[in-house]
């Protein structure tokens, strides 16, 4: 796969499906618990406190690229931002998740979700996104979460296992969940773009519980505001990257949703993600985190089978299936890049 | 589907792919906290309590059959009861789940798993599976946890998300890995062979969280040991169920562990379910246990779907797709039993 590319535009062009000098990779959560440095910076700075403050924001989204050598940042944030950015009131609980004080339950809380004018309500984002699109080595990636997941927190309150009562809003009230839906894809467009014009170089959205959906519900209630969201972004021309987890039945929905790039969850090979996913997008994955957390020879099978599965087709994003593991050792991690750059 | 078939045969007759008179229809998790009859004897007695006692394991099994009018009842018991009757230190914390106190860990734990001897180990169950298949109006089911997700408790200390631990413990060591699931599957065995014994008249065994492996790695590090319980009741001539979530991508595997009826969760089609496991076997599900938490006709409209896509075809049993939900009102369930027995 020698072409004329190196560390700083590999994933781009990995994500465009053009020739790369080695497979790029970076990690989900690579800002996160596994690193010594981050959660140092945790002990003394709560989530929002981090995200309300550039310079911290910097510092955390900065620090996996400085000590693994992953050819992408993405920015340290949380899918619910925008929804605290205009006034609802949310927090990350350690342990847990994002809480809702008052969670979504009537068509009146809709008039807490009022358009998001990200240049006053996501300042300091937006000026870490500058400072970092300006000094790193490597392309930023800027992400928002999918109106569904988001909707699944806002309306259970927190993290959930069953959905139920977002499904049950779903199914039982379609007016009020396509007009929740809309607005919170309202919110990630603003976000988006509002990232992107400020420097990033490729967008994610997460959609990372939809896998709970049946595909039905998936195409019909879920998809068409994720697609509006990509649509809205075809002008910037940057990479549009889509991700869930246990999205086997939902992988060619997921890229004809408007993404370029689909993730791949460890549940899927790679080479059937590739069949269901068809050509004419890239895809990023997907090395099961948990086996991450094994002795290196483990890991070392598992990303070569990934590689292998791939057969070396151009538009390979090498990732892990989900987020890092706060357990993970960094060191692996370390090893694992330098794995996939002598090998991919 | 008119048959010579009622309430007392239904069940059985479905499981055979013979003709019925109506779908029957029975749920995971029935004896369970939706039901307030429950919730009382709950409140005087923990969940070891009620299996070590078998009048209250009968009392407990029996509410939902007198309430709901299902067309089976499953023995209340729980997947690490065999662990805990062989001396296991293994309690079953509220909202929480089975906590290990020493978590399996090295070839040294080996040893703590002796083999089963049901009639002196589980003497109360199966008093109470004699009585309840003496008394009951419609077949008792018994069942067992699969190797993998009783090992994934035990591995892990209690309920995991990522189950990290037991895949590194999979990958890692598996000749350990192996010796763990065949001791669990020859208590499953014995545990599973006693209760027909007893008077069962079907077998579900759980393989609840296979869904969150590798399809390869269900197949070559897990699929064996259950394959091996399957074939250890042969000779009894009771119909095998096999159930998991999010097991799309083993449906196939699941009928070819050796069961007769594979249990299919809400995220594939029964149409599509059906696809992939082939003809030959009876198949159960499908109905996303959240919508139970809806309105009525939400529920009714998403049990009329699963009817539909089955398509009168013999060989289906009704249930969810997963459990009861504990805040599920018990009517819709009442409802849901009597509108599967006007329409299927």
């Amino acid at each position: 796969m020698a072409a004329s590319s190196d560390r700083s535009d590999r994933f781009l062009r990995a994500c465009r499906r053009e020739p790369v000098d080695v497979t790029p990779i970076w990690f989900m959560r690579q800002a996160g618990r596994c690193l010594p440095e981050y959660r140092a910076v945790r002990e003394r700075h709560g989530m929002f406190e981090i995200m309300a403050n550039a310079e911290l924001t910097a510092e955390v989204t900065r620090q996996p690229v400085d000590r693994l050598g992953v050819d992408a940042a993405i920015l340290f944030s949380d899918i619910v931002l925008p929804l605290s950015a205009i006034g609802v009131d949310v927090e990350i609980k350690p342990g847990v998740g994002p809480v809702f004080a008052d969670p979504f339950r009537t068509a009146a809380d809709l008039e807490r979700l009022r358009p998001l004018e990200p240049d006053t309500d996501m300042a300091p984002v937006l000026d870490a996104v500058r400072s970092l699109s300006a000094d790193l080595p490597v392309p930023l990636i800027g992400f928002a979460g999918a109106p569904f997941t988001v909707a699944s927190y806002f309306v259970e309150g927190g993290p959930s296992r069953d959905y139920a009562k977002t499904k049950s809003l779903m199914r039982a009230e379609p007016a009020l969940w396509s007009a929740l839906l809309d607005r919170l894809a309202d919110l990630a467009i603003a976000s988006l773009r509002a990232q992107v014009g400020a420097g990033a170089a490729a967008i994610q959205l997460f959609d990372s519980w939809a896998g709970a959906l049946a595909p039905e519900d998936y195409r019909g209630r879920v998809m068409p505001a994720s697609a509006r969201i990509f649509a809205a972004l075809t002008d910037l021309d940057v990479p549009r990257i889509h991700f869930g987890v246990g999205t086997g039945e939902l992988l060619a929905d997921f890229g004809a949703a408007g993404a370029d790039v689909v993730g791949v969850d460890w549940r899927i090979p790679m080479d059937e993600a590739r069949r269901r996913v068809g050509e004419g997008y890239a895809l990023q994955g997907n090395l099961d985190p948990a086996l991450c957390t094994a002795p290196w020879s483990v890991v070392e099978t598992a990303a070569q089978d990934v590689l292998d599965r791939v057969g070396g087709a151009p538009g390979h994003v090498f990732n892990l299936g989900h987020g890092v593991l706060p357990e993970t050792d960094p060191d692996v991690l370390t090893q694992l890049v330098d794995f996939v750059h002598a090998n991919g």
